[in-house]
C-alpha cells in the first residue's frame, strides 16, 4: 500500500528526530517566545549583564525576527528543532555574536514554560471572549421569550410548565462557571517561571518581579524546581475547556431532541442543519451532534495529560513535551465550535405553538397540590389527595379540567370553585416567583442579573 | 461457586431496588439533610407557610432525629430508599402529621443538591486541613535542610547541586495550588439550590438569601433548572483532588527513587516502610507506591463522572445519582493517604552524606560557563569553550579539579587562578540567589514566604 | 461534625495499615486462594518436597478452612492483613507446623496473581451468562415483532421504515461482540503464574503444566518476571465490561427516548419504571437512566487502572494492589444491571400503533428513487428527480400519495401508475431482503443465525 | 495578536463547514474507498443492476482516480467535503453519467464504515509488523545475555539475581499479548458492512458474501442497523494500541532507571540519547521519556472515544465522525515510536560488570532459606531461622559469606559446610529451572518457545 509504504522507508533516526523535535507544534509560540526574550534582554541589561546597547541590538533583532514571522518570510533551517532554537538562530544571523548573550542564565526549561504560559493566557482570554459571545446570544434570545411557555423536564419526562427563557438561561449560568474556571486557570497561569534556569534558579541579578510586570504576569514562581515542571496551568485550563465541552454536550442534546419532529420545539436555521436532496424535511442537527461528540475528545485530552503527568520524578522531564498538543487541540476544538453555536442560538427559530401544544394536563398536578396547601393541608396529605384525583382522571381518561367541582370536593372538602383558576399553564409558570424561579417576572430579574454579571466579570 | 451462587438467586426486582436506592451511600448526608431541613422549616415559617409553633415542632423533631443518628440509635425502615425519605419518615413518627408540611414547595431535586453541596463544602475544608498539615511538615523538614546539598535532576539525570530544602519546598508550592483549586471549588459549591423545587422554582415566598446565609452558602443559584442538575461543584472538587493525587504521585516517585539503595538519599521511618523477615535490608516504600498508584484511581473517578455527565438533557436525570460515589471515593482516598504522607515527611531521615557523595564534578559545568560569562564572554561562546574542557576531562578520565590552570587557559585565555574557587558545590548552590533560586539565603526567604502564604490563605 | 470527627482521631499508623491491608476486599478470593493451595500442595508432593501424607494433611486442612468460610464460621484474626495470610494462619492452627511447608517455593506474588486470575475467570463466565440471558430475551422479543414496522433513525431523524425486531436485534449483535471480548479476556486470564515465585521462578520441580490443568488454566506463564506483574487480564476484562457498558448506554438512550410520551413506542413494565403519586402518567425510566450513567463509571474504572499501570518499573510493585477494586466494581456494576435490563426487555410492551402512526411519508423518498433506478435511471439522477418531487410536496404541503400520476410524469417520464404501489411502508420494509436487511424474511433469517450463534459460542 | 487575529475573521458558516467536513482527515482513506467501490461495482453487475460494460467503465475510472492520488495529481475541488464525495465527483468527470450509478443501494453510512474497516485492518497489520520487529530485537539481545546476572527487583528494591535475558524477555511476552489483542481486533474489524445501506439494508441483490471475500473481510455484518453505527472495531484497536503504550511506558521506565548513573546497567546508543555540549556525560534518554509519556496520550484517545460513543441513540449519528482522528493518532503514535524503540534495543549496550557489582549479599537470603528446606525444615521455620542470621549480619555489619560455619550451626544445627556453596549469585540464578524461571537453561528454552510463537502467530 502506498499509504503505508512511505512510512516503511523512514529510518529510525529520522523517526527519532520526528519524536524529539517540537517545531511542528511549538511554532505557534513564536510571538510569545520573542516577547519573552525582549523582556529578558531588558532584565539582563538592568542586571548589568548586558550593556544598554547590547540589549537594544538584541531587542531590535528580535523585533525583526517577529516581523519575518508575521509577514510569512521566516524560513526554518535544518536544525531548528524547536521554536526557541529557530528564533535564536535567526537572531544571531541578524545581530551577530551578541545574540549569544541572550541565553545567559536562562535555560530552555524556564524559557519554554514562560512562552507556554503566555500562550495559554492569551488562549484563555480568547475562549473567554467566545463564551461571552455565546452568553450574549443566550440573553438576547431569552429576552424575547420570557413569557413563552414550554414543558420543563425531569428524567426527560414532562414535569412542569416553564418559561422558554428560563430554559435558555440555564445554559447562561453554566457558562458563567466555565468562565470562572478559566479565570481561575488564568490566575495560576500568570505566574512567571523566567529566571528559574534549568532547575536551580538564576545566579544573575535578574529582576523577576519587573519581568513579570512587563509580560503581564501576576506573580513570580517561588521555587525554581517547581517552576520548570509545573504544568498545573495546562491541566487547569484543559479542565475548564472540558467542562465547557460537557455543558455544550448537554445543550446539544437538548437541541437535538427539541429539533426532532417528535418534539418540534425549535428549528435550526437552514445554514446550521443539513438536509438531503432526497429528504429535505430531514434537518439533521449536524453541528449539535458534533458539539455533543467533541465533549468526548475534550475528556480524552484531559485524561491523557493527567496520565502523562502521573508519576514523573522531580524537575523537567522530556515527558512534559507532550503537554502542548492536548491544550492546542482543546483550544482549537472550542475555537471552532463556539462561534457556530453562538450563531445557531442567534438564528434559532422557536416554535411557541408546538411547545404549548405539548403541554399535558398532568403538568398541573403540582398546582392542585399547592392549591390544597394554600387551603391549609400539609403537603404530604395534599400530595396524597391529588394522587386520588389523578387516578380518577386515568380511569375516566379525562384531564383535570374535565372534572366537576363535585368530583374535586369528593376528593377533599377544601376544594372550592377557584380551583379551576389554578388549572392554567401560564398561571402555573407565573406563580414561581421566588428568586431563580420560572415566573416571567423572576426570569426578567434573572436576565438583569445576568447582564450585571457580564458587566462585572473579567478574567 | 458459593460466591456467585448467592447472586444468582437475586430477583430482578430486588436488583432494581438495589440499583435505584441510594441509602447505601447517601446516609453519609444525614447531618446535612437535617441541617438543611431545619433551616428550610425556618424559611417556611418566615414565609407564613408554617406557624412559628409548627416550625419549632418540626425543628425539635429534626434535632431528635439527628441525635438518634449520632448515638447510633437510628434504625432504617423498609422503604427508606434514601436518606431524605428516612429522615422525613422518622420525623413524622416523632412529630406527627405536621411533619408532612416540611416538604412544602421543596422537591427531592433541590433538597439533595443542597445536602450534597453542604457535604462537599465540609469535605473540602477537611481535605484542605490535611493539605495544610502536609505543608507544615514540608516547611518543618525544609527549615532543617536549607544548607544540605543534593543533586538536582532533569530527565532524572544529575544536573546541578541544589538545596534539599529547595527540593522539599517544590512540593509545598504544588500543594498551594491544590488548596487554591479547592478554594475555587468551594466557591462554586457554596451556591444554594434550595428553593428551586423540582426544576421550576418555588411558588412560596421562601427567602433564599436568608437560607443561604443560615447554611453558610455564599450565594444563591440564579436559575432553578440549572440548580437541580448542576454538578460542576462535584467535578471541580474531584478535579482538585485528582491534581493533588498527581502531585502526590510525583512526590511518591521521588521518595521511591531516593529511598532506593542505588540513591540512598532518604530513609523512611520503620513504621512507614515494609521489610521482610528474610530481607530486612529491604525497605519497601509501600505507602509511597500506593500513593503513586492512587493517582490512577483519582483520574478514573474524574473521567468516569465527566463521562456520566456527558450528553444529559436538561433538568434532573436519574443519571445524576451516580455523582456521589466518585466524590466519596475521592475524598476517602485522600483522607486515608494524606496523614500517612504527612507522618512520613515528619519522620523522614535525610542522609546528607549520601547526597553529597553522589555529586559528580559534571554538576559544575554550568559554573565554568558562568565564570566565563562573568569574564565577558557571550554565553553561547562560553558554552562552547566548556564543551571542549568537558571533552578533555573525558579523554583524561579526570574531573574539572584535576585540570591545571594551563589546561584552562589553553581552552580560553580568560581563565584565571580564581576558576578553582568556582569549582565548589556549595558555592554553586549559593550563587543562585535570584528569587525562587536554590541558594540557602533564597530558600530561607522562600520558606518565609511560604509561612506567610499559610497565614494568609483560607478556603 | 461527627462525620469527620471520627476520622480525625485516626492515627497515621492505623491509616497506614488501612492503606496497606487488602483483606477488606481480597477476602472475595478465599475460595480461589484455597483451591490454588490445594493444587500447589499436590504439586509439592509430586515434586517430592512434601510427602503424600503431608500433602493430604494440608489439603484436608485447607478444605476445613474453606468449610469455615462457607458456613460463615471463619473469624479474622489481628494480623490477617490479606486473605492469603488469613488462610495460611488458620491452616497452621488446624494442621500444625506442617502447614508451614505449603509456602515452599511460592511467593505472595505468584500466589495472588493465581488467585486473582481464577476469580476473574469465574467472573467472566458469570457475566457471560448474564449477557446470554439478555440475548435470549432480545431474541424472544424480536421473534414476536419481525413484521412490526417502526421508523428507523439516522441523526435521530426518521429515515426509513424498519422492522422492530431489526431494531431489537441490533443490540443482540453488540452483545455478541461483548461476549467475544470476554472470551478473549478469558484466554489471556487462563495463564498460570503459579510457580513463578517472587519474580525469578521456582527452584523446586513443581510441574506447572500439571497445576494449570488441575486448576482449569489453558497455559502457563512463560516468564516469571512478567507473570508476577502482568495485569493485562484485568484490563482486558475491564475493557470488555466497559464496552458492554457503552452498548447498554446506547440501548438505554433508545428506551428513554422511545418511552418518552413524544415517541411512545414502548412502555416499560410498571415494575421497571418509577411513577409518582402526583404524576402517575410520569413513567421515569430510572433503571435505563442508571444504565446510561453507569457506562461512565465503567469508563472511569478502566481509565483509572490504565493510569495506575502506566510507567511502573519491572516486577511486582505495591501499586498493583490497586488492581482489584476496579474489576470488582466493574463486575458488580454489570451483575446488578444486566438482570434488570433482561427483565425489562422480557416485559417490554411495544406499541405498534404508535410506531406506525409516527411514520411520515418522507420515509418513502428512497423508495421513489429506487423506483426510478428500477426504471433504468442512474441513481444520482433519480436522486435529483426525487428532490424536485419532495420540493413540490413541500410547496403544496402534501405527501407523495397526494400527487397525481401527471405530477410524477411531469417530474420524469419514466414514472408509471405502478409508482403508487411503491408508496407503502410495509413494502418499503419488505424490499430490503439482502443479508442483514430489515425485510421480515431477512430478519427471520437473522434470528436463525443468532440462535445458531448462541448454540456455537462458548467462553 | 496576529495569532488569534486570523481566527477572529472566520465566519460561523466557514467554521460550520470546517466542523462538518471530514476531507481534512478522511483523505487517508482514498485507497480503501476506491477499492471498496471497485468491488461494489462488481457486485452491482453480478446483481444485474449494472451491465458488465458499465461496471468495467466505472472500475477503469476508479483505477484512474487512484492513479491520480498515487501520483499526487489529484486536485480537491470546492465541495469535496469528504473523500467519498471527492472520489465520486472525479469518477463522474472521467466516465460521465454512468458514474452516477455506482451509489445505487449504497449509502454514505455503509460506505464509510467499509472504508474505515479496511483502513483499520491494514493499520493493524502494519503495527503488528512493527511489534514483531521489536520482539525480534528483544530475542536477539536476550540470546546474547542468558548468563548475564543482574538484580531483579520487587518494589524497585533488589530482590533476587536474575538473568538479563529474562528481564528483556519479560517484555517479549507483553508484546505477544499486544499482538493477540490486535488479532482479536482484526477479527472484529474484518466484518463487512457494505450492503447495509443507510440503516435498513439493501433492496438490491448484492452478494455481500462475495464482496466480503473480494475485499478480504472474514464475515458480513448480520444487522444493517448495527452495521452502520458499530465502532467496536475502532475501540478494540485503540484499546490494543493503548495497552502497547502502557507496556512501552514500563519498558521506558526501566531503561530510564537502568541508564541512570545510579544504576548504570545499560547505555543507550549515542544516536538515541541526548547529551549536551556542556554536560556530555549527561545522556538523557529522551526517546524513552517520550515513550513513557505517550502512553498518556493513548489512554486519552481511548477514553475520549469511549466517552463520545456513550449514550448515542441507535443508527448513524454525526458524532461518529469523531471516530477517525483518535485511531489515526493512535496508529501514528506507535508507528513513530516502535521503530525507534526497536533500534534502541538492537543497539543497547549492556554493562554486565555494573549489574554484577550491584548485587548485594542480601539477594541470597532466599537461598539460605531454600537450603534449610532442602535439609527438611518447613519453609516458614526456615524463613524464621534466616531472619535471625540476617539480624546477626546486620549487627556485625557483615555479609553471609563472612559468617563462620559455627555461626550458621548456632542458628540451626542443620547447616553444614555445603552452605557456602549456596552463597553464589550464579548458582542462585541457575537453580530456578522450573518452566518460566530465570535459570539460563530455562531462559534458553523460553527463547526457543518465543521463537516458536513468532513462527506460529499471525493476525
Amino acid at each position: 500500500m502506498a499509504l503505508w509504504g512511505g512510512r516503511f522507508s523512514q529510518q529510525p533516526d529520522d523517526l527519532l528526530r520526528k519524536l524529539n523535535d517540537s517545531i511542528g507544534f511549538d511554532r505557534r509560540f513564536y510571538a510569545e517566545d520573542i516577547e519573552g526574550s525582549i523582556v529578558y534582554a531588558g532584565a539582563l541589561a538592568r542586571a548589568g549583564v548586558l550593556t544598554p546597547e547590547e540589549a537594544q541590538t538584541i531587542q531590535a533583532g528580535l523585533k525583526q525576527v517577529r516581523a519575518e514571522f508575521e509577514s510569512g518570510d521566516f524560513v526554518l533551517a535544518e536544525g531548528d528543532e524547536d521554536i526557541h532554537t529557530a528564533v535564536e538562530r535567526r537572531l544571531t544571523e541578524i545581530v551577530g555574536e551578541v545574540g549569544g548573550k541572550l541565553h545567559t542564565g536562562r535555560s530552555r526549561n524556564d524559557q519554554v514554560a514562560t512562552d507556554f504560559r503566555l500562550w495559554v493566557m492569551r488562549a484563555i482570554r480568547y475562549i473567554d471572549g467566545l463564551l461571552a459571545d455565546m452568553q450574549t446570544a443566550l440573553i438576547a434570545q431569552s429576552a424575547e421569550h420570557t413569557e413563552t411557555v414550554m414543558p420543563g423536564y425531569t428524567h426527560l419526562q414532562p414535569a412542569q410548565p416553564i418559561s422558554t427563557a428560563h430554559w435558555l438561561m440555564s445554559f447562561f449560568w453554566m457558562l458563567t462557571r466555565d468562565r470562572q474556571r478559566l479565570r481561575d486557570a488564568y490566575d495560576r497561569s500568570a505566574v512567571l517561571p523566567l529566571g528559574s534556569g534549568a532547575l536551580a534558579g538564576s545566579p544573575f541579578a535578574v529582576d523577576r518581579v519587573w519581568m513579570a510586570a512587563e509580560l503581564g504576569f501576576r506573580a513570580i514562581a517561588e521555587n525554581s524546581l517547581d517552576a520548570v515542571s509545573d504544568r498545573d496551568f495546562v491541566t487547569d485550563t484543559l479542565y475548564a475547556l472540558t467542562m465547557t465541552g460537557v455543558h455544550l454536550s448537554r445543550f446539544a442534546e437538548d437541541l437535538i431532541l427539541y429539533s426532532n419532529p417528535a418534539f418540534g420545539f425549535v428549528t435550526l436555521d437552514d445554514r446550521y442543519s443539513t438536509g438531503s436532496s432526497l429528504m429535505p424535511q430531514k434537518r439533521n442537527a449536524d453541528p449539535m451532534e458534533l458539539a455533543r461528540a467533541k465533549s468526548g475528545r475534550l475528556v480524552g485530552l484531559l485524561t491523557g495529560l493527567l496520565t502523562t503527568l502521573k508519576g514523573l520524578p522531580s524537575g523537567y522531564n522530556k515527558d512534559l513535551q507532550e503537554d502542548k498538543e492536548p491544550i492546542f487541540a482543546g483550544v482549537d476544538t472550542l475555537s471552532d465550535l463556539l462561534p457556530v453555536l453562538t450563531a445557531i442560538i442567534s438564528t434559532l427559530k422557536l416554535n411557541p405553538q408546538r411547545m404549548r401544544d405539548s403541554l399535558g394536563g398532568e403538568l398541573l398536578a403540582t398546582e392542585l397540590a399547592d392549591y390544597l396547601v394554600d387551603k391549609g393541608l400539609p403537603f404530604r396529605q395534599a400530595h396524597h389527595v391529588i394522587g386520588g384525583i389523578v387516578h380518577l382522571c386515568a380511569e375516566r381518561a379525562c384531564s383535570f379540567n374535565d372534572l366537576s367541582l363535585q368530583d374535586y370536593q369528593a376528593a377533599h372538602p377544601s376544594f372550592g370553585a377557584d380551583v379551576f383558576e389554578w388549572l392554567d399553564f401560564d398561571r402555573a409558570m407565573g406563580r414561581r416567583v421566588a428568586d431563580g424561579g420560572t415566573a416571567p417576572v423572576a426570569v426578567r430579574q434573572q436576565i438583569d442579573r445576568a447582564r450585571a454579571w457580564m458587566r462585572d466579570f473579567s478574567v
